[in-house]
């Protein structure tokens, strides 16, 4: 069999972080080039994986006929257009998360999925996560029975700078956005209406900069279902990543990873693992395996496990989230969308 | 030393619970007599711990020169009444909560405690549990920093009928009250604004009955931090009580109480106990140190822990979580005061 | 009904906890007198508890015609012939444990039992814990298929003074008796072969004293199984007290309680509790528990849960534990019986 | 840089689990050649990996002059005479444990290695396990103050063929040979005697094999700690990989691997993870790190981190376990050395 073959567009931390799975862990794939605006970054990657060709021009990867599928790591801001370019081409596409801040944009992708065919995956690799899926196994397969309560949270071990939280969109799209995809997926369900609270307690120029950087966000689900989510852009303790799922006839719910399950007890207490670092630590397996079920769906034309319906709910929660922190009110997702 | 001598008004449930606290686990106080509209109650309350008085009627105890103190553990309705007849004839007051569900009658309470100048406790329990107590101790010490998130879960074992949840003046104020102490208990400050939600998942005919089963209520509190709480009236697997603080130094968060730390490992999975049935089995210890220290705050003149100011917050914060619900709009504090 | 009539001999620290679980705890006894060679300690323990009369001798319990029963909680020297005096008198008796260290007082002692037909129950209080009796029930009720393994640590928190350990009979005897007695209750099984390891890492004047303070002792049960336990005189942590067992269908294992269930998680770690501090807090509703089911037994004629059986094999395993430590093999009990 | 070249003799499980580690996780290695007896074998080990060449005739890499170090992964038998010819033509070796059952043979290996001045890294995978490496590090810094006490247990999920059993040496030298390594690791002190039990309680042809399948083993370290090992053949739950190391300031223990952290409520209990299935499984990281380490020893010229005394030293524990077994009796390490 000729393996799948691969270009990489954005040399960033997450295009090493999918290139390194594809190389050492997919061998039905191989990357065969990168491309990057930084060109010297793409030589980089191409180097460390034995990629054959860099270049920085995603257009490279996109008028390559010999590129089946394409995976979108630039910034932000790009992913629609490389998305439907690359769509338009004829190539598979794994688009990273957010897929825009904008719905019309977003609605333009999901459009040039329906018109070429091609197999369109959004980046929520939380999905894949060990701990998180095993907790919406037992939702899904009617361990937990009729679900009610749907509860996450998601805490950062360090704030990002005051710059970056002012170009981010805020931290509904960046940071909760995974959070409402994680929430709908648990709920197996979408949101009907959000409330939104936010505030800046852990940088004053976070909030300056008009962001907040504490929340929490309650939701409605269609299935009546009530969920809540809490964020911080800061946990003394690491990165706080615990879903909780409960329902009719009981309740799932996961513990962070540690780097190891030791306990030392002496006079000062009993002390255990603090949560991994950050996300490069924690959801590194979740990354190879969202790679290799998109790898998997073009090989043997299935659906891909995230489509573009989740790319959009999950912008159009972030937005509902922030007219409600703005209107100080419940918002009905039917004002959004 | 002579002995407090205490009179219990109610021999229900809860009357039974402090007589045995009293008989058993405080030496310097004694139960002198108990007063029920079933006489047959107090009668058999009476016997059970060798209290040499009974009654029918509460007056008995208000007009006894030899009763010190009076424990309020009759229906809700009666609770202020008895509570400003008790204070006024010179005796120290335990009142159970809800104080009463009109505020105008709590203020009434208020101000015959000021006037008499008598200790008046409320009987918010859960703030004498061994592991809430612990999170807030860590709380108020200074070990988590600024308080920023504070988040509540409270499910019980099982619903009440259909018809005590008509009658019991709804979820809010009913069950949710104790959390409501709880969380400006935890984040050490009144509460400024509620969010509600809620809905019947657990049993349609209390929602007919015109109440919610399920329920989340996000709170912004004076201090600046935001709170959760969730409630269920069923958890299949039992009383579900946990409660977490969060600061900008780290997280406290306590787990619920089993009865025993076993865990039996077979080919079925790693089993560990389930939450103690209901309060009476989780939270007796804790109904014991409340009346230790209202017995140690008379006898040493000190200041009761938990004071009419918090038997007021937190029907306010039941009535404005209701209001929310019923208006579908964040509401404030000062709306309802 | 009249109440079972208890006499108590030795107002020590032990008697004290019997006093205050019959007193406070169980309404079908009253302690009614208490002996103690130090008078002033007896009446201390009467005052305290409302107990009628007091003495300096014993035999004032022994020959009052009144007295239903008898708890020999006096120094173990004295415990075998005050248990037959009190059984020859017509008392039940509850002995505290060793009942002695010689096996043929005990044997005289069971001898006085078979011949008056008296109750009597030996105080291995352990077997009545919340965590080890249900690590018990799942090995009794085959929950774990055939018993393979036993394991049981059990280390105090601070070591016993080089005089104390010296006048002590020895770890084996002092302390690793309760774990005896555990190990075959765990097996359903009595031992058939010890073999003894010992050493003084602790505090060298324990090892000068011709002591241990650091101990593994394995089993092997006359139902085949294997057991292994292990002491130390002292843990920094506090008193460490876990049982393990493992068969054909699975492993049952418990945790040390704490005082609360609370983990603080801050930049140092996540902290939880200590195990509480000895055995007084740890053990102290399974004294409640063994009197209750003593009292029981008497009162419906039924048969006592630890009879003398216990008490002379956990002194006869003692005895080879230091056979074996002294002639550095593994002695087979029949050696010793 | 060029890549170290390395030889792996034996296409086994074991040799597959270190090509994937080269080939996928140590960018400064890359196998050239493999073995194995079975040239079908070393044949698809090859394609599996892309490595240019293979053999069924380990001699070849010994020959190859571009060859800089082998894995021996054949059986045990050939484990000594492979390394010393490996050795003495020039390259260093990575030999799997045991590396012989006969002392006189790994005392060879030894002086092969001495006179050769190249690396010998003997396959003690477990000491790079994130958990038990945890433990030895608080063990080994002095978080634990002086070690006393060392517990490990090491049960299999299944019990091996009666047919594996016999040929397999027997339990101490195939099985609890690794925790006689672990206990030396944790304890930072070789053992200067051992008292072994052992039975056969999991599969009665595993005693008529001549072997056993449960076993209890206490050891006695150089430095005055006590230690003790218990193995099983078979888990129901699972892999039970647990080990304990107690000192004068206080404890650190690990605890099994599960697939996820989630617990499930439901009315039936609280369910965790199982352990992970076997040591494929749960050890799949430390067989990396091992090579990592390997690898970095040979390219950095430092010590390895497991060398030919951890070999030998755990042969002589499992002789002097055997000898203990048969003739009943501790056994000084003294007698087998």
């Amino acid at each position: 069999m000729n393996k799948l073959r691969i270009g990489i567009v954005g040399a960033g931390r997450i295009g090493n972080v999918h290139a390194e799975s594809i190389t050492y862990h997919i061998p039905e794939a191989e990357v065969v080039m990168v491309t990057d605006v930084i060109e010297e970054s793409a030589k980089k990657l191409a180097e460390r994986f034995g990629i054959p060709k860099y270049s920085g021009d995603y257009m490279d990867i996109i008028h390559d006929p010999d590129i089946d599928a394409v995976l979108v790591c630039s910034p932000t801001p790009t992913h629609a257009d490389i998305t439907i370019a690359a769509l338009k081409a004829g190539k598979h596409v794994f688009c990273e998360k957010p897929v825009h801040t904008s719905l019309e944009k977003i609605r333009e992708v999901a459009q040039a999925e329906k018109e070429t065919g091609k197999k369109l995956q959004i980046g929520f690799n939380r999905r894949f996560d060990h701990n998180h899926k095993a907790v919406q196994r037992l939702a899904a397969d009617g361990s937990l029975g009729k679900i009610e309560l749907i509860k996450i949270t998601s805490r950062d071990p360090e704030p990002p700078s005051p710059e970056y939280a002012a170009s981010s969109g805020g931290l509904y799209i960046d940071m909760m956005i995974h959070d409402f995809d994680m929430a709908m997926f648990l709920a197996g369900s979408d949101v009907t209406e959000v409330y939104a609270m936010g505030t800046s307690l852990v940088d004053p120029r976070i909030g300056e900069a008009g962001d907040v950087d504490t929340a929490i966000v309650t939701l409605t689900f269609e299935n009546g279902a009530l969920g809540v989510i809490d964020n911080s852009r800061r946990a003394a303790y690491g990165y706080d990543q615990r879903v909780e799922a409960f329902g009719s006839l009981g309740m799932a719910a996961d513990e962070n990873d540690g780097d190891s399950t030791v306990r030392l007890s002496t006079a000062a207490g009993v002390v255990s693992e603090k949560p991994q670092f950050f996300f490069l630590e924690r959801y590194m397996a979740s990354f190879t395996e969202e790679m290799k079920q998109f790898i998997h769906a073009i090989v043997n034309d299935t659906e891909v496990p995230v489509g573009i319906h989740a790319g959009y709910m999950s912008v159009v929660l972030a937005k509902a989230a922030k007219k409600s922190l703005d209107e100080h009110r419940p918002v009905k997702i039917a004002e959004i969308l």
